[in-house]
């Protein structure tokens, strides 16, 4: 299985994970979806939200847009169905503002819950104003143009996430996960036990009744590793 | 005409921008306002609020500042007045904090709207509290000197925005833009025929009623440039 | 005196700064304590809070850790105290998020007051929820390992800041700056001389009542330095 | 088909691309053959050769690996054959050294031809010596340990290219660019025409006998855009 | 004087600055330029040479392109002359490569010296064999459009460097600078006494005769600022 | 043990590593010193070398500059003698080219082997000229002032690298690396020991006579992490 990018095609009936496990999943965060999934398919630290405080999950929906180019936006939308996060990746790096408030409009009358977007983006006030979280690589208000073909619904990546078409994306304060469409179960499942453990260890570590370093077992590794308790006088006399 | 930048002069009667003009040019945002500029004029990603929801707009004094050095902010002060946005330009890169809450004070003394700055700034807190507004390219504590001259209303470049003195800044969420002195007036207008196609295509949007893709007759346009409609099994028939 | 880092050491019981000076040093602002500290002991720019508004400061407990790894944030734990500040650094640069609201949930039941970290941070939704203030180098989810040995309370760099076991470190929205536990009280004194002579300025500044330019002199340093007054048409006419 | 990263699978029996077409592919530059794709496949600009001159092309064997660790280079070694290249990239961010001279005296003895890297490199001057050519994103010293599981042939993304093991890998002193496995073959054909045509261009350029605007009919598009040409005095008039 | 920058616009008879004055400025480094020129004029450190060890320089033709889009340097080829350097600048950060050798092939022809552009560039290796040089924000092979209009010969700004037509444009290892075409022959004057006085400086201190100190009169500097001359044991007793 | 960092102090006796341990330190690289020292002691990655090849060792004369001021650097020459390297670090970010070939022709004059700088460089091509090398984190003409006092011999951060005066300090093309005066002889019978490991390892992997997973028993590793190898086809179908 090769060649996953190609300019110039829109593929018009991606299969999308269950809305159920979707919804599922917006309940937990980033961290913690990235964790059950064995720690793959995060977006790296450049993308970040244009709002604070916002959780969302969906099916994505992918562009493969040209730098400074949003015409396969416009495209993208009509792929767009009630439940999609459309998540946009260019060919070369570009923070031009391809995206805008008259696109959040469009894509939230048709349901769609969130941009996540490898470009910049504008009207940043307004897309607040509206309730259409954006996680994008800057917000920048230079005007793209509708010029060059890319491609709707192929595999992209996203700051080194990878993305299929119909996979679940989940975006929070912390950053962008990506979860496979056919891991989206297991992942829900990883991510439920995962929150029943830190619960645990959160009422522990919260009542000051135990440290991390005897409830994880850490001070056999410690000792392993060579790790030693000094004092101050002794650490300045033998490095002083 | 050459030679814009020089050290050691402060231009005393710079002529501004009219001042209605600037006020009808604050209602509308700076991505607005580049549109209609014919796209240029915006300052590059880089340049960031420290506060968020505010738009401005205002006549520009420009200040060519040494790197890490604050003495023609100083000098800059004297030569603001009511309806001015302060524009400061270092010689070279520096994010030294040049600019906090007293020079705040004493702008927002004279009227000034705003401070939009290639150095660093420092006292944010204090800024938002007193509501005097900031662009700059980041948040630096670091102290600056009061030892090389400058210069107060020569040209500038800010993040690649080429500034006037009496040109008009606008700034919001969005970023910076510049539009020049005798360009104001043409600049409104456009901004103003674009907001009603703005407000009619929102309208659009927002219903659902209609796709850009149909609206602004883009079928054609990814037809032209061979965008082909396909479906997942064929797609991964032809690139499997 | 040399060797400040090594890894391998948990240092047990190191001097503390004078809480009352301390507490003292937290009700002036980043920018003030690092001018009163003679403008050095800044952290660099990158340095920034996941909140806004909150101003701290405590005494360090420091982590020198591998990158990508928080064992030994595990066992800096039981090293803290109420009234400090955790402060970590790493041996290479790295943004993993190396600390979440598990970590903040057991260093907030011991009274500890912020953390500073060199690496990324996540969790930060329930960090802010918490009342848990955070410097870092930036938010990312990416999990991390405990599989190698480091350091706690060393002295270590964070952003080029440099920060002995015990010094006070001061934060807020400006970002943060460090004092040598030995300099503590003076630099409290300084601080408190600085804020009197600013207040004086302010209420100068705030009532248009005097410039800069003349409080502080600043008119024969422009003249000594060659600066000249000049109209728009001399300056045209000489440049143009 | 989704579900492309995971951590802890070592692929052993992957196809590779023909090698006579590799070979074919090697003679023809990045720039040449990433035009013959389509324009896609290319690694962002962050990407660099450590020496100048080389050319090369191979068949990609992939690494997965946690940031910091370079157990799983270890274990991709076996993997490899004479012809590959070998391609690493981290689940994060990393400039950590994760490779040096060793590693490349291993390789180079199976005949592998380069290395590209998302991680650091180290040992730059023996690598050189060696005739070992690379690509990372920096150079670095910092030592990496051997403790968290990745994996080896599983697609990875490396400043954004898309490589799955087998994939054509061509790398020069302009960057690195993947072409799909299946489409070796077509892209080949592609670069052969494509240089045929440039070298007609280069001769009509270099003698001086055409322009390219008038060689690619670019007159009528600039007016068709509307571009004008003008003297000095009638810009600086309508723009004075 | 206003609205420098605009799109669409070729201008066609731009002034030149003396050639013979351009040809005694090459002579000269930009870092001497620079220091002759009252330190303004420079480009930021962004901008790199893709050659080492080459000095030159050349009458400006501007270029302000749309990013990801090489229309306007056809349309610039026309417009340049013997003696000549191209500086490229785009409307929004861009490092796409939309310069390769047959731009170099024809410009050569044309007896351009070199090319300055705020984009990337590719094929280098060829354009270095062809011994045409370059200085760019980076190497990409990222390939351009030709469909948005642009300007030539209009006012730009690259690195925060601005560049009217006509200008003299110095180019070396260490950067970039530009002198306005009015003060070419002030420049010039200026860098061959800043020489002279270097010569008999380095002079000087090559003998190990003379140390700047005392040459240029600094002790008296460092004592009015305070600097203290001090041994280790007094420094570590006062500190420590 | 603390308040490290002081403007206003040149300390003029520093103890200095010895001499011929310094010398064999120089034959190692800064990746095996690195390592020998317990991988710590590294500069960041963004600290590059202006030549290629060489490898130098010296003891630290250190400098703390005002950002954009060289008025210590002027200071620090009188305190160097031959078998020095000069490391300047700045009290904030700053690229600004505060060192030149004049300070080179001072400083070889005086037996000084090389300059470390955290600013930025200029004069490149004559200081490779002249065979004085030269790591720093960046190239740039800008020139600097001398206005403000700073410190010399007093400990500095250099890209995260703590250097106390008298300190060995080591580069080559893989970056730079200080050792504590008080570990240098512990520190080269590490890389010697460590050099003697990796002679044979190098001519085991040379031959292709053994891997590295089993010349250091990675296999159990991997299967103690559940690294599982697999086929394609499984690998496909289990994850497809």
């Amino acid at each position: 299985m090769s060649l996953p990018q190609r300019l110039g095609v829109v593929v018009t009936d991606i299969a999308r994970a269950d809305a159920a496990t979707v919804d599922a999943l917006a309940e937990h965060g980033v961290a913690t979806v990235h964790e059950a999934m064995g720690r793959v398919g995060l977006a790296g630290p450049g993308l970040t939200p244009i709002q604070q405080g916002v959780r969302v999950a969906g099916t994505a929906v992918t562009v493969l847009s040209w730098p400074g180019d949003n015409l396969m936006i416009h495209a993208a939308i009509e792929q767009c169905q009630a439940g999609d996060i459309l998540v946009v990746a260019t060919t070369s790096p570009s923070t031009d503002g391809a995206f805008g408030d008259l696109f959040g409009t469009a894509l939230k009358a048709r349901g769609v819950r969130a941009l996540v977007t490898a470009t910049g983006v504008r009207d940043t006030q307004d897309l607040r104003d509206m309730g259409f979280p954006v996680w994008s690589n800057g917000v920048h208000s230079q005007g793209t143009v509708k010029a060059t073909a890319g491609s709707v619904n192929v595999p992209v990546a996203v700051n080194g996430m990878l993305v299929h078409p119909g996979d679940v994306v989940i975006a929070d304060d912390d950053g962008v996960v990506c979860v496979p469409r056919g891991a989206a179960a297991s992942a829900l499942a990883a991510a439920e036990a995962r929150v029943a453990k830190e619960d645990a260890d959160r009422l522990a570590y919260g009542s000051g009744s135990e440290l991390s370093l005897d409830r994880k077992g850490l001070r056999a590794l410690l000792s392993e590793l060579g790790v030693r308790y000094t004092t101050q006088a002794e650490f300045e006399g033998r490095h002083g």
